[in-house]
């Protein structure tokens, strides 16, 4: 079985996305970043109960404060507001951390390359998501380039993006097809008690299930 | 003036960087990485004097301690002992650490997003090297094509890599001629007080001036 490294934000879209590695037969090593975000403690508890629903052995939590420090982001920074989610907008949202997901995927590579594993897991979502550029597969096939140009010669790593061109309805479906534990899972950017239900991250989450014609079971 | 963030370890390569930069017009920023590096507060020393040197405002100092964690690397895990300099070995060294120019770069972006910075200057050099991957201007104009597709439309960060064809003694003169403070710079792998003259960073320093004809000011 060959090591697969999931990103697991301990959101609904990452559980999702570890449960299409487990299907894909590889040993799963599950990473997570705080980098100050809001919900930072809530999204850590999620994790590792996702990770003991798996029974992951290999985990790793990483501290990348620098994001916060760095700021720019209604994630990051105390003193800009959550927005109230606006799903019709088209424009890059105040909620996107400059170059965030570039940040995971250099730490995800570092640790591939040192213990072998051939595949990064990333629950990114291109179609139903808040239009944040470092969530294409566009830039997934840059960064998989890059990987190739600075790592060495015989490491050999793919970012696997099974979500990128599912809608929310359709990233639930399969969750529930392949049996992950949405139950356990943290969507919301403001509140780590109950789920605003405003911001767009609530709003996204709220409307794939109705879509699906599904309860959601943490609401 | 535009802004360009210098990523400056201590070393002469990166403090001969900052020189190009200057020359070049841009009003630096200063970002120095520790990354759980064994002379971690000597460049840490050396960064500062070289920032006070160009009194550069904007400075930024990150921790990245997950590279140490992640280990495989003699410069971050003490249990791999820091070979004898071997300039003939074609091999990758073991000082290479795990895709580190790619995590640092990413810090370097997130920065220049957030504050817009046009350039992102560093240090690296091909020819004259160590034959680390990420070293390559192959790797930096991948990474360049990650930021235009990670970052958003209105970002336009470009990598400079001034050094990355000049040897050694290339670099030494460069950096005379452009007044860089290069008696503040710090390059050994090893040691904090005097350089080790030991490891292969102090051996393609030595080498350098040898061939430049010249006494290091550190030595």
């Amino acid at each position: 079985m060959s090591k697969a490294i999931i990103l697991v934000s301990g959101g609904m879209d990452s559980c999702v996305t570890a449960a299409f590695a487990k299907k894909d037969g590889h040993t799963l090593c599950f990473l997570h970043l705080n980098y100050g975000q809001r919900t930072e403690l809530r999204e850590l508890r999620a994790f590792n109960q996702i990770a003991q629903f798996y029974s992951v052995k290999d985990k790793m939590i990483v501290d990348i404060q620098h994001l916060a420090e760095i700021g720019n982001s209604c994630l990051t920074d105390s003193s800009i507001e959550v927005p109230k989610a606006d799903l019709n907008n088209k424009d890059i949202p105040i909620s996107y951390v400059p170059f965030r997901n570039a940040n995971i995927l250099s730490v995800a590579t570092s640790w591939a390359e040192a213990i072998n594993a051939n595949y990064i897991y990333i629950g990114a979502v291109e179609e139903d998501s808040s239009g944040y550029p470092d969530c294409r597969r566009e830039f997934y096939d840059a960064f998989e380039k890059t990987i190739e140009a600075g790592t060495k010669p015989d490491t050999n790593i793919r970012i696997k993006t099974p979500l990128i061109n599912l809608s929310k309805k359709e990233i639930i479906l399969k969750g529930i097809e392949l049996k992950a534990p949405i139950e356990l899972s943290w969507s919301c950017y403001k509140k780590e008690d109950v789920p605003c239900m405003e911001c767009d991250s609530c709003a996204l989450r709220e409307r794939g299930f109705k879509l699906a014609k599904i309860i959601d079971p943490i609401v």
